[in-house]
């Protein structure tokens, strides 16, 4: 059994060995300057464990995860453009580093490169492969449609935040692992525990990562505290509190929102508190440990190899640690 | 048997049968906006016609068909962007209607989709379908990516351009056919036999277009004459007399496409009195008939049902009047 990191460097590579940079160039290399940026590898790596989990040696099945990794990158690409990001893993985003076109006309190449990568597989398992991947991927445009259209949307309940994160995040993790089962001939019930891990622990990941991005600490969160309050985004914590606050709490935290403010880090405190005050900061912990305690349930019910369960319950468990 | 008009009208009723508006509307909304503004559904018809050529009904097929017609307009969606296009099919294009992050997303499911359409086939043709057409859509990003560096760079040669023209228009056309041929059980060589049927008609037919662009009359070919020699495209016929041309028509030809002329009229002119003292209008029309040629002979060496290849001859004679 190779463990999550080996898995990581068996990854990285198998993607080095592949030349992505053939003809016209300028199509191609942008896809070779997305992948080349590195990245944890998170969704091959689960399609690979959970091959293993199901008995499946992952050099057999190294090709499907590589068009997870390719599929998740030409998302990065093109929500780049949408979000008119300029940096992205410290080098220059494609639409940038080249220009809007070109990271347009890539982003669809690369697409089709994932599909290439995914139906890659014995053919017996490429029908449910590509229907697996297919409903994902969509998910996933749904998922971005509908943090876009979040933004100026004034009636966004926590469901629908819910969903949302479910779509955008959670949704490519899990089909990721089910994807390593179907390969792996796991039984349809096995995949499907396996896909419910996926999503629940993507869900409190991000969750997770919301929560941080208001209560972390900038040192190990790596990115400036205060960015979503600043954005008015639209959290678990800000929907949870928007229904929570009654009077007093309720009209200073819509003026927060709604009046423009240039003191930012008076907003932050200010927003916070109003938080704290309301307990949406428990809440969300307790959201996510109920979907995180949700995710090792599912684990455990799944009749895999010993070894590989207890890997993957390492990595759900390092990958909430961050909050304490 | 249906004749190439009534599979036309079948594409059209089950077309019209799938409702694309589902949730999130704003990123299903412009697809099934793309695909009720009509047009030929030339690469759908064409695969249901190679599909009865091979005994074969088309319903059997209809899926794979139809998911060819979402791929092609998917392209038109996304070339718009990049050609910032404002009007197509006499109906403003996704981008303007919506906005360019909209016609991006949309654009990006509705690849997924055709995807979706394309995969809806019997398993044991699924490996050859899917290869096939991850291969043509690649060739048609390789080809648009080309037409766009081809307006910039100055070393493109006559063999540029038909490669050009071979991935972006040619290559979907070909595979349509030869996706009709495997989805009807066709052997490998009949497969490949219709495949270079559809290509050299597409050939044909894209050298065609811009002879008329040039050359055609006004009223039959729809479109303002002219246009080409205005925007300095790099057409076979402009490859071709730069080619050919010696001392004062070089001179001639290299001023009229590299310094700004005012009086658009007088420039069509002169370049067509260059173009027709060179003789490239003669040059296309032989090359356009060389293609067409071939591309008959092709269909002649296909064992296939008769009517359906006589149908295919007169689609393909049809194509190719507008010149007379």
């Amino acid at each position: 059994m190779l463990n999550i990191k080996e898995t990581q460097q068996l990854v990285n590579a198998e993607l080095k060995k592949i030349n992505f940079t053939t003809e016209p160039l300028a199509l191609y290399a942008p896809i070779e300057y997305t992948l080349a940026q590195g990245g944890k590898r998170i969704r091959p790596v689960l399609c690979l464990m959970a091959a293993q989990l199901f008995g499946h040696a992952p050099q057999k099945v190294i090709y499907p995860a590589l068009g997870l990794e390719i599929f998740h990158n030409f998302t990065l690409l093109h929500d780049d453009i949408m979000d008119n990001a300029e940096v992205r893993r410290n080098n220059p985003t494609v639409h940038k580093k080249w220009d809007t076109n070109t990271a347009i006309l890539s982003g669809d190449a690369m697409m089709i490169k994932a599909h290439q990568f995914i139906c890659n597989c014995e053919d017996s398992k490429l029908p449910k492969v590509i229907t697996l991947f297919n409903e994902v991927a969509l998910g996933v445009c749904e998922g971005q449609q509908y943090d876009m259209e979040f933004e100026t949307r004034k009636d966004v309940s926590v469901e629908d935040y819910i969903k949302m994160i479910s779509l955008k995040t959670a949704i490519l993790l899990a089909g990721s692992l089910k994807m390593g089962a179907i390969l792996a001939n796991a039984s349809e019930e096995e995949a499907d525990l396996i896909y419910q891990f996926g999503m629940n622990i993507g869900l409190a990941f991000q969750l997770q990562d919301d929560y941080l991005d208001t209560f972390g600490n900038q040192d190990t969160f790596g990115k400036k505290i205060g960015g979503d309050i600043i954005a008015n985004k639209k959290t678990f914590l800000l929907l949870t509190a928007l229904k929570k606050a009654e009077k007093e709490d309720k009209r200073n935290l819509i003026n927060w929102i709604t009046v423009e403010h240039d003191n930012h880090n008076l907003k932050i405190e200010e927003v916070k508190k109003i938080y704290q005050k309301l307990a949406v900061d428990t809440d969300s912990k307790n959201k996510m440990n109920e979907y995180y305690e949700k995710a090792i349930q599912c684990l455990g019910e799944i009749k895999g190899n010993e070894s590989v369960k207890k890997e993957l319950k390492n990595f759900a468990s390092q990958l909430m640690q961050r909050i304490n």
